[in-house]
């Protein structure tokens, strides 16, 4: 490692990041205590606390209240390009995906959804709540709003092992086509952070998603309320010049 | 409006939806107090209550702590569908864009800057902390990385009023081709939120986006950390059978 012109802090952090990234320390793993630190590394309290400030900066180690400093989970990094469903995301990252269903029901279209499913104001559409799951941690509280009609036929199916877009495509044949992602930052509150286990307040990553089927008829409106701190998106977007 | 199927609260509720949607009640209006909302539409209490809780649900109504609840402000739709600087963002939407020069300074490549511009790790490279504002209201902390060379150029300009992407291309002659985008849902740490004048913990939309010029050299890793309660992204996605 070439460590041309840095300090001595950061000399460390970037020994201790490398150690992470080869796996040498494990996601969870307890980071070594401070002396233990100074005595590797001949370098003083100051430098080793300067060290681990900057892997806490930047995600890779993180301080569990009154237990210490611990390794991070990595994020999974979900592609964000093309219309694919958590269960076809999950397998894409070499992760088992399971379904929770919390509740399905039948309620009066709000404005928010009617809007999104093109329905009346008050028609009556299903309300699907599901937590999704990758190799049994909780990643996603799903919020889905189906046309009565489709929701019917959907919610008669084990809704903890079929996908709602396996059914959608494959058994009722409404190709879905394309979506509408609105992305949004926010913060958990109760309900979210109960359905997924998480601290009221904690970061979410909404998606606000309407999928249409062949002929441009919205099929299927879901919030997805995805943990902020367990998934990322990445996308690659192209300049217009001009335009 | 068709109010068939509507609980009472939910009506209550899409009337002063409405006349928040067509402008009679304006962002940042108070909303009429529960006594008055009562006798207006003569519900009970309760209905009210619940009317207005499903108004802050949406969002579209919030709690001023000691002051009393509010319509929101609602949140700019920004396009994510092309790689565009934050002032043509601003432009698009009929938004002044402005930034405020923050930091500007030589630093060592981290392990992260390193490899997103592809330099060593340690070797000297610009780093400048802006705030982004549209029409005089701050809407993004922007964190950016330029090769020094690159870099030495850009901070001889007044970036108070030139945008980094345009003197890129019209200045220094590296038109943008593409970039990679990581989104993430965060919360404000105690620099972002006094950058944006926000509170610590509150949400935060964090884009991680690392620019190329034509020749696939990566000219430009910048984070921006979006204030969540101010703007969303929007995009299209196809579907891609079988892929």
């Amino acid at each position: 490692m070439n460590f041309d012109g840095l300090p001595l802090y950061a000399m460390v952090a970037a020994t201790l990041n490398a150690e992470i990234t080869n796996g040498i320390l494990l996601p969870n793993d307890r980071l070594p205590a401070e002396d233990g630190l100074i005595e590797r590394f001949g370098v003083s309290r100051t430098t080793v606390r300067k060290a681990v400030e900057s892997l806490i900066a930047r995600g890779v180690v993180e301080i569990r209240r009154g237990k210490g400093t611990f390794v991070t989970q990595p994020k999974l990094t979900q592609d964000l390009t093309t219309l694919t469903g958590f269960a076809e995301d999950m397998l894409v990252l070499g992760l088992h995906p399971s379904s929770r269903l919390l509740d399905k029901r039948i309620v009066p279209a709000s404005s928010e959804v009617a809007r999104h499913l093109n329905v009346a104001l008050g028609a009556h559409v299903y309300r699907i709540e599901r937590v999704r799951l990758a190799d049994g941690v909780p990643m996603s509280f799903d919020e889905t709003y189906l046309p009565l009609e489709i929701g019917e036929k959907v919610v008669s199916n084990d809704l903890d092992v079929m996908p709602i877009f396996d059914l959608l495509e494959n058994k009722y044949a409404l190709p879905l086509t394309d979506a509408w992602y609105q992305l949004e930052a926010a913060i958990a509150n109760e309900h979210v952070a109960q359905a997924l286990g998480i601290e009221v307040g904690a970061p979410i990553f909404l998606i606000e998603r309407t999928s249409y089927s062949g002929d441009q008829q919205p099929v299927d409106y879901e919030k997805l309320y995805y943990r902020g701190d367990a998934i990322r998106f990445s996308t690659k977007l192209s300049r217009r010049l001009g335009s």
